[in-house]
This record gives structure tokens, sequence and C-alpha cells, in this order.
């Protein structure tokens, strides 16, 4: 039976939420990433995936610029580094400088990829849409990375950036 | 380390991958639910999701003709129904009259609810964006729904449409 109740608390039940990390590059040729749980694959072909970010967002910008940015699948033991790039902004500090987390260039795209991640996507920005307090960044993936080790996905299990594997 | 592959092989690293089931009325009034794994939240204030739907599919039709939608979070009971609606085009059935799925009349816009659902959400619509094969509607939640029992999500947990509970 349903019970009508204020949007927070329904939205309380979307655990478990998948978790990426998106990459794009500054004017200053700086990699900035940023955690997201807003995002979905949007076509299958050609292959596309969405992000959600906030208008706000340092990130914002750099996808701009860059018209391009890596999404990435961190494995369920990236949960530090996801907290780090979900909290900090790239408008005061250089991520990737003040977190140790190992990156290579990416193929098809000026971003780079994280070499521990599960997967990485990298994606050539094909729309973006206002909607509410986020803009959504479409990306056309022109080019795709998985890990040689298996590795499991990083999820949001509960509130309050609660991190881990699922099963 | 990484290694570049095929687009096919590294979105198999996605699961398990949230479920959901997106209700919309036809012209003839006839509430049409499909299941979609390709969803986000794309807006926090005002509370917004985001779905996308192949754009040859019955339901593109129904959410213009609508300009509202349900969105749903079935049930770990509810794989049954998930792949009943998600494997049948409501432009040669009645998805409702030929699978027994509880449902209510939404409270804010012209649509239904499932029962026995997690939650469920009545979205206006917003807008929509094409992106490849597939058009990405965006929808402003107006009246959100919980089950009055504690109930788990359901998931696709593998490749062939598998779907079930995850912890």
């Amino acid at each position: 039976m349903q019970k009508q109740v204020e949007y927070k608390e329904a939205i309380g039940t979307k655990y478990p939420e998948q978790v990426v990390i998106a990459i794009a590059k500054d004017k200053a040729g700086k990699a900035n990433p940023v955690t997201l749980g807003w995002t979905m694959i949007a076509s299958g072909s050609p292959p596309m995936m969405a992000i959600a970010v906030a208008s706000r967002h340092y990130s914002i910008e750099t996808i701009r610029h860059s018209k391009c940015f890596t999404i990435v699948f961190p494995s369920s033991e990236m949960a530090d580094a996801a907290l780090f790039f979900g909290s900090r902004t790239g408008r005061d500090i250089d991520k990737f400088a003040d977190f140790d987390c190992k990156t290579e260039p990416a193929k098809a795209i000026d971003s780079v990829l994280l070499c521990d991640a599960v997967a990485n996507f990298e994606c050539e920005l094909e729309s973006e849409t206002v909607a509410g307090d986020h803009i959504i960044f479409v990306g056309k993936i022109v080019c795709s990375h998985i890990n040689t080790e298996p590795k499991k996905r990083l999820y949001t299990v509960g509130p309050g950036h609660r991190l881990g594997a699922v099963s």
C-alpha cells in the first residue's frame, strides 16, 4: 500500500545508487574529477551516457571548455577517492595533486583515465540541457576501457555518502 | 591497469543497474507501463528525474500526449511484472489488463501508481532531448509516495535481464 510523503522521505528509498567520476580539463589544462550519483546510459547506438552536474560546480566550466569528458566507474576500493573528489572544488585545488590516484592519458579525447577503476568511457560532449539546479550533459562514447583485473563497482549504499560494494 | 575494449564489453561492467517502471496514459486513456534501466535523478530543487526511452517505443507517444508520467521504483518482488512491462508493447496490448498488477490513481497528475512498489513519483514533463536512438524525458516531481511496508528495490543484476534484489 502506498502513502503520500514528502519527496525527501521518498527519495530515501533510492539506495544502492551507482557512483561515477566525471573528469574534464579546465582552461589551464588541469584535469578535474567530480563524483556523481546522477548518471545513466542514454543511447545504445551510438552509445551515449548522461550525467547531471550541479549548476554551481566547477565541472560545468571544465566540460564546457573541453567539450569532452571521461566517465569512470570507480571500483569498490576507491571510496576514499570518490569522497575526496566529490567534496572539494577544483576552483580552489588540484584534486589529482592533492589525492594520490593513478591516472593515464585518454586515447581519443583530451582527458585522463583512472588506472584502478572498473571501467573508463571517453565521451565527446553531445548536448547540455538545464534541469532545475543541475545541467544534464550527454556524451557520445568514443573509446572504452576496462580493468585487466576483475573489480566491483562502487555504490552509495545509504544516506550520508556511505559508499561500498553491493552483490 | 586499463585495456581498451569494445563498448559492448566495457558496458558489461555496469551491473547492478537500477530498474524503474515509467507509466503514462495514451490518447485512449489507457495507462501504459514500461520498464527502464536508464534513469537518474536530475535536479534537487525542484526535484526532477530523467528517463531515457527508446525512440521507437510506444511510451514516447504516451508521454508526449499526457505531458506527465509516473516513475515507479518496483520492489524486488516485482521482477515478473518488470519483465512483462519491458518486453511487450502497449501499441498491441493493454499491459495492465494482461498482467495482474495492483494500481491506484495518481494524486496530482493523470496517471496511476503501483500499489506494491517501493516508491512512486508523479512527474510533470519538463523537457525532452534527443540522445542517439533514445529520448531523454525530464520530469518535475510534484507528488511522492512510499510503501507502508519496508521493501527492497529491484535491480538488473546481470546480462539477459537477470533481475533481483541487492544488498
